[in-house]
Parts: C-alpha cells; structure tokens; sequence
C-alpha cells in the first residue's frame, strides 16, 4: 500500500460540493478519496499514514492566476493613476529599459512569495527577461507555472525577431518537458500592435510545427480595437482568428473590447479568455464583456496582470471583482453569481494553462488546494459556503497551501522559499532601479 | 505637563503628506506633534512618557465605514446573487421578522470586532433593533460611532410611528450628550418608498426642532426612482431638497441614480454621500456618479452597507473599488485617484458623520489612527505611498488600532472586548435563526 496523507475534521468545497466535516486521502501527489465523514482508523493507523487534523479549516482547490508578469512587482506602487499608453510609455518602458536580470530575479522572488500567501497554486507569466531564473524560482517554489518568453518585436530587426521566437518557442518546449512535471510552456508575442502581422505569422507557423498554445494580450483598450481596424480593416480578433493565429487552445488575455459577433467567432473557435478585471479598470481600458461569454460558455479564468497594474497578485480580489462588476453594468443581481466567479478562478484557470486534472476536490485529480481558518470573524458566522468565500473571504485567510499533494505553505509558514531573503532582495533591487532609500 | 504617548520610528500618511520615519506625540487623546524625525529624548525620558517602537509600521488615519447595519452581520452569507427588491423581500425582512433582541446583540458584537479588525476607527450604524445594545458595545469597544434607531413607517399607523419617530429622536439625543463623547446620533427614516411623505415631514420637523441631522437611503435603484416620479411626478433627491426633508447635515446613503440636474442641488444644498460601491454592485443596483459628485466638491465617505449584502465589513476593499469601479465605467485611469478614494475613507468619512477633528494626522486632531504591517509582501517594495495603501493594502494588514489615543487593538489583540466569546455568540444566534448547525 502506497502511504497516504490524510486531510482530516475539515470543511470541504468546491464548485460541486460543499462537505461540512470530513476527509481526503492523498496518494502520489493525486487526491484517491473525499469523504463527507471524519476520517476514524479502523483499528491502529497505518504506519506510513500521515493525519492532519484541519478542524476549523476549509480546504478548497487552489487559485489559479492566469496572467502575471513577474518581475514587474518590484515596480509595484511607481505609477498609478496613468491610462494604459502613458503608463507603458512614461513610465514602465523606460524603467524596464534599466531592469537588470538580478532586478527581474527579485520582481520573480517576490511574486512567488505573494502568490503562495494569496492561495494561488497555478499561474502563468510573461516576460522577456529572467526566463531561467523564472523556471528555477518556480520549480523550488513548489507551484505550478506556465512560463513563457514574450515577445516584442516592432522595434528590432528581423534577425533579431527570429532568434527571440527561436528562443521562445525552446523555452516553451523545455517547460513542457521539465522534469518537475510542474511546468507548462506557450509562445505569447504581447500584442498585435507591438508585432507585425508577417511576424504573427511566423508565431503561427511555429506553434504549429512545435506544437505549442498562443497566448496574445488582446482588444485590451478601445484605442488599440480603432487603430487595428485602421491599419486591417478588421478588428484585432476576428482578425487574428481569421489568420489562424489564435484559435484552439489559444488564451487571449483582456478581451475587454471585443463584438458580439467577435464572441460567437471566439465560441466556434474554442479560444479562452484571461479576464484581469482590476488591472483593465485600474489602466482605465474598460470592463469586459464577461457575462456574454459565460452565457456562450467561452471558458473565461481570472488574472492579475502585473502588480504594476493592479497592485496586487491576489486571485481572491480578482474572484471577487469579477463576481461584483458585472452585475453593476448590467443591473442584474445574479449576472455572474458566486458559483461562476469561483468557477473562473479554480477550474477553468487549470484547464486554461494546461493542467487538465486540477481544480476540484475530486478522487483522480491533482491534489492541488488550499487551507483556510475559518474562524476569521469576516467568514463569520455560515461560513462553509462558495458565496462566502468569493464575497467575504480573504487571502490572508490561507494557512496552507499544497500542490501535488506537497506541503508549499503550512500554518502560513512558506516552506519552499526563503521569504525574508526574497523580499529584502526586492526592496533592494527597486532602490537601485528607482534610487529610493526609504 | 501632561503625560505623553510617543509612538516612534514610524511612517507616517494621511492624504496631505507622507513621512518615511518620523514621530507623533498625544497627549490627552490628541496629536500634539507631527514629526518627520524620529523621536530620540534629549537627556533621560521623562517619566510619564511612553514611547513605542514601531520600527517596520506605517501610521495613516483610522478608516470610517459611514453606512452598516450592525445587527445583519448574522445573516452574511444567507442570500447572495438576488437584486435588492427580491433579496428585502424574499430573504432579508422574513429572517428579520425573527430576529430577537439577543441575536442583534450578537450581530452588533461580531460587527465590532471585524470593523477594529479592518482598521475602522469610526462608523455610522442604522437599525430599528438593539438599540441599547448597539449603544453599550460601542462604548466598549472604543471606537467613535455615530448610532441611530432606524424608521420603516409604511406598514404601520400613525400612532406607532410617531412612538418610533419620539424613540428616534430620544436616542439621538441620548447618543450627542453620551458621557464618553465619542457618539453621535442623527433621525434615519429608512428610505422615501418605506415611508410617507407626511411622516418625513414629521422627520423634518422634528430635525429641525431637536437639531438633529437626517440621513436617509435614497435612489438606490432604477426602480425606486422609477416608482417615486410616477408617484410624485419628481424624483426622490429633487423632491426630498425641495421639501427640505434633507439638506445641510444631511447624508444621503447610496445616491446611485441621481441625475445632473440633482447632483448641481446635492452641491448647492451641502448634503454629503455614502458611496457604498460594493453593495450596490451586489445587488445589481448600479454604480453611482461618483466621478462627476467629486468634480463638484460633494464630500463623497464611503460604506460597507451590512455584511448580508457586500459580504464584508471592510472600507480597505470599498476604498479600492472607490478608486478601480469609475475609472471602468469612464475609460479614464484618472477618473477617481488613489488620493480621492483615500480621502473618502478617512477625512471625508468622519466630516460626513459629525466627527470634525478626525482624519488627519495632525497636530490638533483627535489621535484617531490605526497601524499597519508594511512588510507584508503586497506592499512590498515602495510601501510608504497613498497608491500603495488604496492599492494593495489588506484589513489585515492593520496590527493596532487607537481611537483618542487610547488602544482598541495592539499588535492583532483586541483590548477592548472579548472577540472569543462575541464570535461563538454570533455563530449560536445565527444557528438560533436559520436552524443552522456547521
């Protein structure tokens, strides 16, 4: 008998059940029982079986960011207030223009830290610089990670282009065969109006030969939809839909802009959508038309976007958000409900960056989930419930965090990273990028 | 010389400076000095003074929730994703009918010790129940509050609601004159669809007479203005002016469907706003103007509304939907700053509810203030920012509380009650009411 780890006395949820008390037993990483009852040894305990007693905890499957930019965080706080173009070009550009690969190293560090305290246990993040210490950081942290190489290429040559692809599209395939088994690759150019379409091509033709998913940020701003259809003639996604350079598989991130006739063209395709709710209203971009894509059941999962945008890596807030603000666009009360908020946050964000058997407290999935005191007072009192959680709950309620079935955080102790040296090498790397010595 | 609380070594902010480590004095109960230096004593200290390191905190004024129901935090969670009408009247007011003296009490209780948790150090609560309870706990919390005893009149006579209108009143005045001085009380009748315009000119009357300030809920949804301009032939806020029913003093709670023409007499008559931003989503009501209510000097305070519709008690997160929400619906990442929403949650809130010397970290001011752990990783790096406080910063974030100089909360212990005992006995009172057993 292989040994187990038993998650014991302890409240269980996911967008399918709510069990008041009871168990899960783990196994090589994958959850083979959930049980409403208390888990009570028959006579003595196995020796190999390990007991937690959770009571007074909630287990639920953990959250999934489906779109960050790591290294970004040691930018948290320098600009707010900016629409999307003044705050790439005045402020972010430039400053990313200094970033050194030791500067990216800590914006990745601290990420990892916020994200494991947020609850999240899957993620996926772009960015040009730091790409391996991104896999390295990743694999010790213990989470699941989408990692891919992005892709600007307006301002460089074609030779130059083509050795990022090259680059990219290897960093893909190393993440998709990495030894952790934790890993996902994806080619993401960043955006339409940063790449030529003969370059978005050529990102066609190599996902297509190496068998990788397109990520794209997408109809992010009005701006950006009346310039592409200047230049195309065509809106940016049913344009790039057209060229096949998104399509199955594909995740387009924002899609705040986007027609009714660009959803149904999004559905036949079977694309999915990372919704970034905060970062969309905090750059003043628009809010997306979430509740038309959940009615035509376009798979839609929740990101963060950077902490230079947001500012913070927290999917709760996220869940929250995208739960609330549709129903204030749209006058209707149950627009996206509870169940649908938790739903973008947990399974579809796994299936959106290619972990298929995550996101449910289920015999045969990865045991990939979070633990939460209960006791707060703002979970008080019913505090077993979805709506609680997506409108009450809180990241600083997570005490525990495990993927795989493997200990990330317990008892809000960080238990694969070192935090205090991640977050004093962020504080240094901003003071010697911005000069700031508080 | 008085003795002298010295709280050293800290960042100090409030939405007029930023100080990266420097000093407060209080002496009774009231900042007597602002210092951008720490605090280092000349010879030997003296001996009444008490000096506290708070080396790695940041200092900002106490947060103000300027609109809850205290009693309802038992019923968080019962109703979620309904819009209001059918949420009052299919949910809410059937469980509310049940609800008894002892189990407001236990809502009142809970209320308090999430509000000290979130960082409030002031608050304006409505409800027709619990009263005298609401009246004790508040003393002993030792937060400000401003309590008033809540009107629905419609489905009642005339004798009873002048017996609720003298009760009203009676309290109100009771609250002004309350030996601890850190009351208020104000006449609330409900909402203009709950009660008849000749009862609120009996509220006016009575306001006037007993110089009391009016509050009200008021164009909460499409519907309710809707209704009142067939009744009325005008809608509520224009009607409600012009019979000055409100005006100076008065707070009108929610404001969400307020037309142009009735914001320029909002600014002309001085009336305040309670922006409940989370709230209004919840229950599909809408998003009020706050933008344009800010371009016209409105003093706008923000509110949580009760826990059974937002689900929290929290004006960290209705601060940073203030500053996200209005920059979505108006495409301007400039639309409501971090400074505005700031001030909205601190200054404007305790103006808006009678509390003139609050706000500010300020030498004069009421040493109202709370702390905060500023080396959590989200407010990492770059930590000492209005920006990064709207942005990112958590409820529990917050570690000590003070409100008069005196401790409500030291490093996470609530001083003043006994949240042990005040959690079990809103989980029992809930428990009581829905037949609910966890």
């Amino acid at each position: 008998m292989q040994p187990r780890t038993i998650m014991n006395n302890v409240a269980i949820l996911d967008h399918e059940q709510t069990i008041t008390r009871g168990h899960i037993k783990i196994s090589n990483g994958t959850i083979t029982e959930v049980s409403d009852e208390p888990f009570v040894p028959k006579s003595s305990l196995e020796d190999q079986d390990i007991v937690y007693d959770h009571e007074g905890k909630l287990l639920m499957p953990g959250l999934v960011n489906t779109h960050m930019h790591m290294p970004m965080s040691i930018l948290r706080g320098v600009s707010d207030d900016l629409p999307l173009d003044r705050w790439l070009k005045e402020v972010i550009w430039p400053l990313e223009g200094k970033m050194t690969r030791e500067m990216a190293r800590a914006g990745i560090g601290l990420s990892l830290v916020e994200s494991i305290r947020s609850g999240t246990t899957a993620f996926s993040d772009m960015y040009h610089l730091g790409r391996d210490d991104a896999h390295e950081l990743a694999v010790s942290s213990g989470l699941k990670a989408q990692l891919t190489r992005g892709m600007i290429t307006a301002f460089s040559n074609e030779q130059e282009n083509e050795q990022k692809l090259q680059q990219a599209s290897e960093f893909a395939k190393a993440m998709n065969n990495d030894s952790s088994g934790r890993l996902r690759g994806a080619l993401f150019p960043h955006a339409p109006y940063t790449n030529s379409l003969s370059f978005l091509h050529r990102v066609r033709d190599v996902a297509k030969n190496d068998q990788l998913d397109v990520q794209i940020h997408i109809a992010e701003t009005a701006k950006e939809v009346e310039e592409h259809v200047q230049q195309f003639g065509k809106r940016p996604v049913e344009h790039l839909l057209g060229e096949e350079i998104i399509g199955q598989g594909s995740l387009l991130v924002h899609s705040v802009h986007v027609s009714d006739d660009e959803l149904e063209q999004m559905r036949e395709a079977n694309v999915s959508v990372s919704h970034n709710p905060q970062s969309n209203l905090k750059l003043g971009s628009g809010i997306a038309p979430v509740e038309k894509m959940v009615d035509k059941e376009i798979v839609v999962s929740l990101g963060t976007d950077s902490a230079a945008s947001n500012n913070t890596l927290d999917v709760f807030t996220e869940m929250r958000q995208a739960a609330m603000l549709h129903k204030g666009t749209s006058n209707r009360a149950d627009a996206i409900t509870a169940d649908d908020a938790f739903k973008m946050a947990t399974v579809n964000g796994s299936k959106s960056i290619g972990f298929h058997k995550s996101g449910l407290i289920k015999e045969g999935y990865d045991a990939d989930f979070i633990l939460l005191d209960a006791n707060t007072p703002h979970l008080q009192p019913y505090r077993h419930r979805v709506g609680t959680v997506v409108y009450a709950a809180n990241k600083t309620d997570v005490t525990d965090v495990y993927v795989n079935g493997q200990a990330v955080m317990q008892n809000r102790v960080i238990v694969t990273l070192d935090e205090e040296k991640l977050l004093y090498e962020a504080n240094r790397a901003q003071q010697e990028l911005l000069g700031i010595h508080e």
